[in-house]
């Protein structure tokens, strides 16, 4: 299986490296962009294991390594790989 | 609508934080973990816009700025938003 991990800042959390991506793609006459988040995609190749097994190690290493839980949220989904 | 955008390592390019990611993480102990790619996750905000309107926006905007196509691949995907 491959698990599709997203993190993203918190709601209310500054994101500064977002507000810089909407500045300079306004600043490209991209105006039509109110606003940008900037986050994480990682992808994790687990292979050999079933979807239950997948789903509790992605949350494992999210809780443990991937996510600052202060300051990021995340979701992610398991899918099947090659 | 918003524009969630996934840019991820090019297949064949060397993904330095992706491995160390990897490694940390069987350092832990989470040991079914083969491969790990670390790319980015954004979210733009394109208030008002049809969804056409916002896929020609979100594809100029990865094309201008956000994306190196030398090293990096992206996809993205229009959602309604709030």
């Amino acid at each position: 299986m491959i698990a599709h991990v997203y993190i993203t800042p918190k709601e209310g959390i500054l994101d500064p490296q977002g507000e810089t991506v909407g500045q300079a793609l306004r600043n490209l006459g991209i105006d039509k962009v109110a606003a940008v988040r900037v986050g994480k995609y990682i992808e994790i190749d687990l292979p050999g294991m079933a979807r239950a097994g997948a789903e509790k190690v992605t949350r494992e290493a999210c809780e443990r390594l991937l996510v600052n839980p202060n300051i990021e949220s995340y979701t992610f989904e398991v899918v099947k790989g090659d």
